[in-house]
């Protein structure tokens, strides 16, 4: 079968791969239909995590199931699924706290071998895992549920955990998908004032029609003072950084109110930052967030996308047959392309 | 009036000082009865913001309303009140969503030139800040109303910000007065398990008396590895961080499980801290804490304290007068004394 690659040199290459099996009983095959481009890999892009021979790549998906091990009991041969970007077992302790994300039995397709831009994918813990959709799903609806596999409910989990709700105001530092997929969840949640800091404005006119009541270009200093501004002073109570740099980090606690809440999914590129007396404990800021536990909320947002009261796959701006993902990558990392569809 | 003064040189004296007055009409006049020397004040002590000409001290205490200004309508001359740490006007954006300590008319007693151990205090925005104890409280009660202005409720403000519970694995790291008073806040809130990491037995005992369900001696790598043998491995809902060094930050991270809650109410004395994926981002740890305000608290929590179903004011193991503050200070300095209360 075909699978995107990532050589050692930094290209991304389509090449045939061995087919893989139901190595364990708790296995499912997956036929992928739909695969995605996310920022995450274009970290790997840059040379994170490079692996010698080549990495396999890709961790968003839709599917339908090809095979399934002898003791996965929830999905059959036929359904249609979402993959999340991480298996979890759905019993473990984690996963019943909804921290799949850390699940004893879980993993990561960020990370592993059998990874998702590819005709095939093995999926480990298939019953924790797994999302069945109705089988008569029209195809204009799968972008949306392909964010459920993780965009969308990784902006949803940021204003989740900040504790966003009616009333908020919530600031949205990134314009890139998973900075518009959290002014949308946002806005579903009932924030009152949502403002978007972000730099293009093709993106922020789609953060507009998410939901974002106010877009304040760039992040820097001005940013500071325009939701300074907007917020009579006060600071957000909900600041999201969707962007994971020590300036979007220093941002955030520029722009949140006392009693506030930083939430962060963007994956934070420093080791230490500030948290000390003046701009975190002496104003009782909270910082939270991290890797989105999807699978957590994937029940309670699917009937939202299915009655279309949510439609979180306006984020796909275009679409490419797996062969070319090689432009997929080109026109993500250049900026030309907000998120790319890919179907294998 | 007489008050205590630490000196240039690092002297605690008790010195006549004029005698405040009513500068605004919302301020009140309290008649100190009760104070206390609190762990902050020993910061003070050793060479922080000391200030030319001696400043006054104490930021905790209990008294009678000796005057009221013009504007004061919900204190009467002759109530017993308690002084919150911080005063504030109970009407702000911050206090109204219960972050008293940043009372945009708020400031705090800590800093302030009117400080509480003293004969005298006078007390900005009296309506906002002042509680209303019944007159006839016996005087056994004193002490637990006295920790109702800081102690008590910072230990109780580790407890509700990390959201510990029915069900919680909470550790509290630090065996001083905050760090037991976080124990007696979580066993009264229902958390399952409390384990104190803490080094004195004498202290460590009243820990147990106060719902500790296990005492861990130390906070270094025995300390984790204690913690991760109570917890099975997993790690706790909570850790509260009572002590504020990036050593007890490090052993919270260590012992805090994916998805779980650093609290911190120990003043940190560092600027930055890890906040990166691996500690941090990857296992959805929250942090969160800070400067208690103390006064959202207290109406949920006195009527508890006057039906005798916690008495947090079993922390105070000594009593002097005002006269002997300079000893009270050496005995919480030395730690003979866990936490001492002066009576003017």
């Amino acid at each position: 079968m075909r699978a995107t690659l990532l050589q050692d040199d930094g290209t991304i290459t389509v090449d045939e791969v061995p087919v893989p099996d139901l190595s364990e009983p708790t296995d499912a095959l997956v036929r992928v239909t739909h695969s995605a481009v996310c920022g995450s890999d274009l970290h790997l892009l840059h040379g994170f995590a490079r692996r010698p021979g080549g990495r396999r790549m890709g961790h968003e998906a839709v599917g339908v199931v090809e095979a399934v091990g002898a003791d996965v009991v929830s999905v059959a041969v036929g359904d249609v699924v979402i993959v999340p970007f991480s298996w979890s077992d759905g019993t473990c302790s984690f996963c019943r706290e909804g921290t799949t994300t850390s699940c004893v039995r879980g993993g990561d397709f960020l990370m592993a071998p059998s990874a998702l831009q590819a005709e095939l994918a093995r999926v480990p813990e298939a019953d924790g895992t797994l999302v069945v959709v109705p089988a008569d799903v029209e195809e204009e609806m799968m972008p949306s549920l392909l964010t459920l596999a993780d965009v969308y409910l990784t902006g949803h989990h940021a204003v989740v955990a900040g504790g966003a709700g009616p009333g908020s105001t919530v600031v949205v530092i990134g314009d890139g998908a998973v900075g518009l997929s959290t002014v949308l969840a946002a806005r579903h949640r009932g924030a009152e004032r949502i403002v978007l800091l972000g730099r293009h404005a093709d993106r922020t006119d789609l953060g507009v029609e998410f939901g974002a009541t106010d877009v304040v270009p760039g992040r820097g200093d001005d940013a500071v003072d325009a939701v300074r501004e907007i917020t009579r002073g006060e600071g957000a109570h909900v600041v999201v950084d969707a962007v994971g740099e020590l300036a979007t980090y220093a941002t955030a606690l520029d722009t949140v109110r006392p009693g506030g809440v930083v939430s962060r999914v963007g994956v934070p590129r420093y080791d230490d930052a500030p948290l000390g007396l003046a701009p975190v404990f002496r104003r009782n800021v909270t910082v939270t967030g991290g890797v989105a536990p999807v699978r957590a909320y994937v029940d309670e947002v699917l009937p939202r996308v299915l009655d279309g009261t949510i439609r979180p796959g306006r984020v796909f701006d275009r679409e490419l047959p797996l062969s070319e993902a090689a432009e997929a990558y080109r026109l993500m990392d250049s900026r030309e392309a907000l998120k790319v569809l890919l179907r294998p």
